[in-house]
């Protein structure tokens, strides 16, 4: 399809990437019921590794196997399904392109609590491979494993890029410098998604930001400034804001499985704050796959209202 | 022998592998007593190394000797023989081809004891020299040492695609996130599973799951769902689905040298609850090599009725 | 332009790097208003990284674009712009050789506290990637990854000169080696400064050295020479002089934001000491731009007319 | 030389290997005094890096000098002459060919106590060029630094078969794991034997077994089976036994200076056990040269009447 | 010129290096007033990095420039002029040729107290580069760094001998297996000497050893041999009796500035022990030049008098 001039205008933010690159950032932005206006739904299921299997496919047994999140993510138009390889390995070989992939390169799991930092457990040449779109990659700012986190992130993009595949940068505030209480902290979300745009990511995932003002130098800011933190909307401004200006791609999750009503209140609110998206995986495949293509289907209308 | 409506069923599983890898798969299952069923009872023997000498060879002689285990993996018909390299190193030239060979590229003794982490002693390379058809690797989760170990996992599977082999995952939860007692929990065992399985092996063995269940969070999916554990079977279960809902490959150890009747008890249970087959070392090169065969002689008569 | 007299007397002290290193020394030094002059004004912007976004642009909310600075450092006449990934991938495809390029290879962030060591996050192909002219490194002599700092920088110094581009190192004493109050000691600048050089740099900014001396071996020197140390142009030249005796382009920072007049009288002293420029980023990016532009104004004049 | 019948035997044990391999393992049998017979007597001297040159050469002041121990295995009619990068540099290009040279590819020194792990001094490559016949490799079983150790020596033993150099092991058990009085435990070095077979030796060098069992699982097989551990002979039968029944070279050092009856009794009854050689440094270069050709000609003559 | 008979004799020692290497040796031996005498007298200035550039230079400001040592290498007379890459930088393509260079691969600063591991700061290449004659690199033997820091050493030897390029060594004892009592104990410079020698090393600089015995073997062996340690002479004969019995060449620090007399007699000392030469720093460029001139004249002097 064609681009539509807002798509033209995000991929004018990026002028110093190669044109693979380019192209599949379109493929992620002109693909499912999204196409074309900006605005990303994306389904995660990395759970199983990060969370477990029984806990997180328990709820919906289905779900336990791989051909359901590929079919969930094709039946509810999202503009792409991101997964580790495992996941992939089982579907992309017998679906092969019915929806844009994002390889997730790196995962924890719960059974064993260190310093935040994921394990690499796929590469670059297996998202080739599998014929992914994307490259996924998690980072912990705060965690006092940073710097080989963060070098091997910048290993990752310059091989990414090699390939055309554009990096979504999964940033979470966690560890050793950042009290459990600030992990959301306006100025902590707002400060990942300013290093995850400084290191070159081109699409970036945050967890939606809380009013809390986790440093003294950024409470300050604001008060001078009279910067609004009162709504999600306002905060989902000021995270946006702190990524380039809105100039590089901010998506936000949706957190614990919640009720119906709570979720479209707050992509609502995120899309109100200027947010480009929302990446939605236990509040999906946790429900009954037709009320997850439902749910879907009023999350992705909120964003088109946009 | 062409492949069983079976066999290229489970080769359906594993839709984005090359030729290469499910060639080397299909051999796996078309060979021995169980080829074409589906299953497989493999015999593994690096208790020299991960033990010692005396305590494993030295209750039946004979098994000091490295081609004592090659012939006995050919004569009792099963459809692998696992090993370190020098055991493979002393046979593979030798016999050249009796039966498919897994190289156990990683291996721990006891001679010190630190957090759980294998050397890797040998390489894909090396298998590929020695004719292997498969390579073989150990995880703990539950390890500190869990990155460096999925990270090396990770390269390994890589290089061994690039060669047509596919990987076998012992996984054994270990470690400092793990008490003893729930190394063998019905739901740590799954959940070992599940990241085998994203990590990208192709056949996972673990230990036979127990009652225990380690975490709040599945022992409450467990109770809402109604979920059954009490025999072995019903544990087999549980684990299969976590491994992509039956998708995979999982095949679980005899633990401990134990008698006869406890052994069949075991794998008709692991058999009844959907288990691919049976990985027995010690219940099989401790006994005199006529009772070790008619021992696995009977476990595989289990696993082809069913 | 042709090169000046001082412009090639600068470029006579590095008679052993080749063609494409002095070439790109000369675009440095022959940019901007002072172009030709043999002393430098670059606008570094890389506190969005190290400070966080709303600390440092909060100020002056334009700021959060990536544009802005790079038109900044083209309409105030800089000689350089220098920051890190992410600011350049926005900017230098899009704008396309209206400033030289610095970018910083090594950042830090506020989030967690280590002993001093940036994170790579990105490479000299990137640079080159990126058309610039040279690449940006920081050391914190005094911190105990000392060893791994340096190694990294010589494998980038080595690697720069293969593709024709000079290294700008920013060091910065700090660490457990050295106390809060010593780290702008004029004696430890001066130390870092000769480390600078030794290892190969061919730009070295320092924060300006404050009256304190931190050994005793280099008190003594001092007292015995009769060195001067009382004024800031005092200072400078000791550590001038640690570069090579002069030989090497040193630039001094401003440090924290603060009025006009201080920053004007810092940098006429710097100016009269010797050294070879500033290199001003809050000072220059949180004041409105025409401001910003009328202070690197007066600060280039300063330069200027010595 | 035609290989003998027994040195056919010994070859056809590697299998695997290719012929360059078994050419330079055959050389190693083919030369000396014990040409032919199966058996060898080696003359290492790395004890001047090991234990330092005064202590080690000060006794007999011509051993400081390199030449000193190539000629003294040349004339003794040693199969080989095993030592550090030094000594061979000084002596290889000039003497050329008259001893089979064992290359030492790591070290330690008494200068600092660590967790047992040599550094590597040299590499495969230097044994190539200087012309070795084989490299040696010392790894310490019961060490913390296990998993390097070992994971170094997989990469040697790999490279050197590229080479057709075979890999000589000294294995010393030694670290936290074990107890100074278990370090020659029967039963640890005939695990620390069993370690070196399955990692790909192929000559295994141990010290003699005293008669303490370390574990009480050997202890409880040995009683079982009632094997005797009466005399060295008794338990250097147990420790060969541990490498593969006998099919792999192992050889056994002297151990510290001692008086010529004590060192002939031990050699008896290793030759008595099935022992295939003697390593044996300070007992030959600590003597003046005649009486160390006199010995090392008595021990010759004990392994040749076996 | 053509080499002397002395310098053919100490080429000799060296059979298993190419020609490159002994070309470049030769180089060192046929240079400066020593020409041909195969001793050597080297200018090392490493000082500005492992001091400090106040506490180094400020006795004699001109030593702040880079030149200023170069030129006082070929002024006096020397085989060589030795330091870290900055300074090879400022003056090897400007004066190309004048005297010998030899890079220091590996440095240190007093900004941090760590275990004693010199970080790696320019390379092989960079010595090929700048046309040095061989390249230099320390070592802490004693340190617990001890590993890593030979393995670095291992990988540049190698390297360097591709190139041509021959190692000089810098061996000190020190770190935490050693009290600083001992850092120059006659045994331990000897047993550093004897590392250095096996490790590969062609020249080997050690400080002067003193009375002190470390090790109560050593202290036995002496005792015994009636080994005289009295003199600094006697002292120098254990020392390079331990780099294979002379065949190695071993060159003394002066240590500390001090003054002319004291230098001189330790000098005729060394010269009488059978020391090969001197590296003399500090006792040269903190003098005023023609001071230095005169006492590296005398020195030399002393050295072609033996």
């Amino acid at each position: 399809m064609a681009s539509t001039a807002r798509v033209k205008e995000i991929l004018s933010w990026y002028p110093s990437d190669n044109a693979g690159v380019k192209t599949n950032l379109s493929r992620l932005l002109n693909t499912g019921r999204l196409a074309g206006t900006g605005k990303l739904v994306i389904l995660p299921v990395d759970q199983g590794f990060e969370h477990g299997p029984d806990r997180s496919f328990g709820p919906n047994p289905p779900a336990f196997d791989p051909d359901y999140h590929y079919q969930l993510a094709v039946e509810a138009g999202c503009n792409a399904y991101a997964a580790p390889l495992g996941f992939l390995e089982a579907t992309a070989g017998k679906f092969a392109g019915e929806v844009p992939l994002i390889l997730k390169l790196n995962n924890s799991d719960l059974l064993e609590e260190v310093e935040p930092r994921s394990a690499i457990t796929s590469s670059v040449k297996d998202a080739v491979r599998l014929g992914c779109t994307a490259v996924g990659y998690t980072i912990y700012p705060g965690s006092k494993e940073r710097n080989a986190t963060f070098q091997d992130l910048r290993d990752i993009i310059r091989e990414a890029k090699e390939y055309g595949l554009p990096t979504v940068l999964w940033a979470y505030p966690r560890g050793s410098g950042i009290p459990k209480t600030s992990e959301q902290a306006v100025d902590v979300i707002a400060y990942a998604a300013q290093i995850s745009a400084q290191m070159g990511a081109h699409v970036i995932k945050v967890k939606p930001p809380n009013a809390t003002v986790h440093t003294k130098e950024a409470k300050a800011v604001y008060e001078k400034a009279g910067t609004k933190l009162e709504t999600l909307a306002d905060r989902v401004r000021v995270v946006t804001r702190a990524a380039f200006n809105g100039h590089r791609i901010v998506i936000f999750s949706g957190g614990e499985a919640k009720d119906t009503a709570s979720v479209l209140e707050d992509v609502k609110q995120i899309a109100a704050g200027g947010g480009f998206g929302s990446i939605m995986g236990r509040n999906s495949f946790q429900r009954p796959k037709a009320d997850a293509i439902q749910l879907l289907s009023q999350v992705m209308e909120a964003f088109a209202s946009k």
